[in-house]
């Protein structure tokens, strides 16, 4: 274990993290408000720990898939910690908990809150609660490779770790420019969406928070009723924005070198587009006959759909009030989740897509015992250590799910919010149904329940293995 | 495809259906009921159309999986369509689509049922009822190959389909002898526990059907309130056989073979039993703090989750009553079910292990990504194909999940009524939580529900491939 390069990463992130604070100071100076001395005070106090922590070189900077793991979920755990400060400091959040649980909410994109009143907080705490969800979206450490020029060696582990997916590729052959590019693309995708929304009438400060909360699929709102308040055409947008942000950003890259063709063939697209429209129409049509108005139901189950699929969370109707057949088949979208390489959770198309996949092969194995079939995607066969990856995945990420609903049943609140509270946690959703539907809220499990929660959203964000190795002894031993 | 050896075969379960029509006839006989006759039209008639199917014997009898599969599969549907027929005659269920609903709940020994009023049915009709539990729990072909002098070729295929877990082998070289052996222990367990019944002071004909659902870890009760009507000793009993029926029987094989130390080495069976010992100190303590008298709680926390883990679904308690941790413990263990090769249901133990031993070893090899890991049961390394078609099965499994929980969904129950009644047939326990709580019913599903639930029944005892294979085209094709 090459301790020396995880320490000084470690120390970038936190210098990192300094930086992101200063956006809040920014945000506190424009409004005149005084939470901006704490934010700054937390930017300084970070920066200097940082640079300590960081202060001297390691002399080997290789680093492998299991330091790749550790130093990921490290950095992700004390993002977290001194995110949550400026929650706790400017009161917003009197339990230091509770603001531990907004904060990894927000970075992991989730977007589940324990706050009950969200629209007399200060502009700059609402802010970075929007802004974390930005960072997180893409990563913190693929922002650390795009910016800084770093010569360490396999970096390209640090990304496989952070970037969702069960593969995970450079676009272009140098890593630096790879994550770059995605940032690039990250920055204009919400830079249009932004524009969008402010010609539609919503204010600057809402565009910018919506924006930050569509583009990292996060789903943070700030106001009480989440999007519900918003004009029709501002919802549509949102509704489009939040799609797009759960495409494989593979699409975009391919569109940008005007590989048109390649990209309308990316298999992972064109299932996770269909799947979109199969249930919009489905829901459209049960909400429909369920008496609700035509183009309501429509416009509701497209936004609420595109909002589940990509994990974002965002809502403009209740649909826990719906009929059991739309909650349910919401349910089952958020497990499926949006595409690898997009800035959406849950367990992602392209996996789903190798377990169909392996599935077919193994009936038509039982039929014709002597022929030898292959699992292939955009037409290449998939190596056996990528599918034994993603089913090692399936049956850990269950049992973590099992385990995690076992100790929020403590808190006695029935089984379809125990089970939906874990659905939204570990997929990153954000609302789930019952107690924690899109009305309800997260503040009133345990502290126990909402540290589970906590290690859930985690744990789904970073695709498991990170967390899981940060935390078995194997990892530490010589 | 031998389609020859499918119909001769069919022909000759369709005999035996007969054969096992001629029981509920003699119990019609003793009591004195004027069922009898329609008991013994139908035997006549099934006996006449199984000579009939089978009287020209094939030419080629060697028989490979796919015929195996679908042997079983056709068998199964077949079955239970004649054997709901008497349900259906004897006006004890006005509507075919609940005759066939029960049947099959019968012969999975699921135990889920739609009558509202059981005790005031005829004996010959409950007697019935609780038999089809016996035959289904050890299957009617391996019935078959035990009584029958079978010449085919390649038999084991007819057995490997039937009997449950993720590799089922000879216990003995002779496939006829292993299938005497299996029924030979079968028939010896449930004497003794009738007799045992029967010491305790049940009734001769409430003793015969108890056993019988216990053995084929059914849940049939011949009372409205299941089991709670009687004494604790009886409870207890039951308690203990449940248990016993849900252990696989290559354990008792080891102790008829004088074999303890193998016996009591097996994996499968430790775990079992930890398992078990687990879940009744977790949901005692619970129930106890809850309020609940400590030897009530306990005696009720044993014998729900023995018969929850064996999937039986035989109730002293209406656990839907319980705490939620209880709950979700009991939902949790209604998809692990019990042992391989024994008469219960759901994933099965030893797949669950195979499934950790992977996850186990995927998170060595991201440490160690030099080291090769297998993995291992009972010492000996499993084969890939093994663990191959146990991942296929679970990914399988899940997809039928959810595609039965939105079709159920569309009765609008609820999440938790539509998501444990799927659970509790597929699994083939009987009762789940809300509507379909041990004190509630399946009556109240549509008839898409219900054939949706009897698909499941079949699937899950069956474990898919055999009732995958008889629909999918390519099976059929040349």
């Amino acid at each position: 274990m090459n301790y020396q390069s995880i320490r000084y990463i470690i120390g970038w992130v936190i210098m990192i993290t300094a930086g992101l604070l200063v956006f809040p100071c920014i945000v506190a100076l424009i409004y005149g408000e005084k939470e901006g001395w704490i934010f700054l005070s937390c930017a300084v106090a970070a920066a200097i720990l940082g640079k300590f922590i960081s202060f001297k070189k390691p002399q080997n900077n290789q680093i492998y898939a299991k330091e790749g793991f550790v130093i990921v979920a490290l950095s992700w755990v004390i993002l977290s910690i001194i995110g949550a400060v400026p929650f706790y400091a400017t009161g917003a959040i009197p339990s230091y908990v509770d603001a531990l649980f907004e904060t990894v909410s927000g970075f992991t994109t989730t977007g589940a809150s324990i706050l009950t009143e969200i629209e007399s907080l200060p502009k700059s705490v609402l802010f970075w609660r929007s802004f974390s969800h930005w960072i997180g979206g893409m990563g913190v450490l693929v922002f650390m490779l795009a910016i800084l020029p770093f010569s360490g060696g396999h970096n390209i582990h640090l990304m496989r770790a952070e970037s969702p997916g069960p593969s995970v590729g450079k676009l272009v052959p140098r890593l630096r420019s790879t994550a770059k590019l995605l940032y690039y693309m990250y920055f204009i995708l919400t830079l249009i969406e932004l524009l969008l929304l402010l010609l539609f009438g919503m204010p600057l400060f809402d565009s910018v928070c919506t924006a930050f909360g569509t583009a990292g699929t996060g789903g943070f709102g700030i106001k009480n009723d989440s999007m519900a308040g918003y004009n029709v055409c501002i919802q549509n947008i949102v509704t489009i924005f939040m799609f797009l942000f759960g495409v494989n950003f593979t699409f975009y890259y391919l569109i940008i070198a005007k590989k048109w063709r390649d990209a309308f063939k990316m298999e992972e697209v064109r299932w996770y587009t269909a799947i979109f429209a199969g249930s919009v129409i489905l829901i459209t049509a049960n909400v429909f006959f369920a008496g609700g108005d035509f183009f309501v139901s429509l416009k509701d189950a497209a936004f609420s759909v595109s909002s589940i699929m990509t994990t974002t969370g965002f809502a403009t109707t209740d649909f826990n009030l719906w009929p059991t057949f739309s909650k349910i088949l919401l349910v089952l979208l958020m497990f499926g989740g949006a595409c690898a390489g997009s800035t959406g959770g849950g367990i992602k198309i392209s996996r789903i897509m190798l377990y169909i996949k392996q599935a077919k092969n193994e009936i038509m194995q039982s039929i014709h015992t002597r022929s030898i079939y292959s699992v292939r995607m955009e037409g290449k066969p998939v190596r056996g250590k990528i599918l034994q990856s993603a089913n090692a995945f399936l049956i850990i990420y269950i049992l973590i799910f099992a385990v995690s609903l076992v100790i929020v049943s403590f808190d006695d609140f029935g089984f379809t919010t125990s089970f939906t509270a874990i659905t939204a946690t570990i997929n990153n959703i954000g609302p789930g149904l019952d107690m924690v539907g899109p009305m309800g809220n997260y503040v009133q499990f345990s502290d126990l329940s909402k540290i589970v929660m906590i290690i859930d959203m985690l744990v789904g964000r970073l695709e498991i293995f990170p967390m899981l190795l940060l935390v078995t002894p194997a990892t530490w031993k010589k």
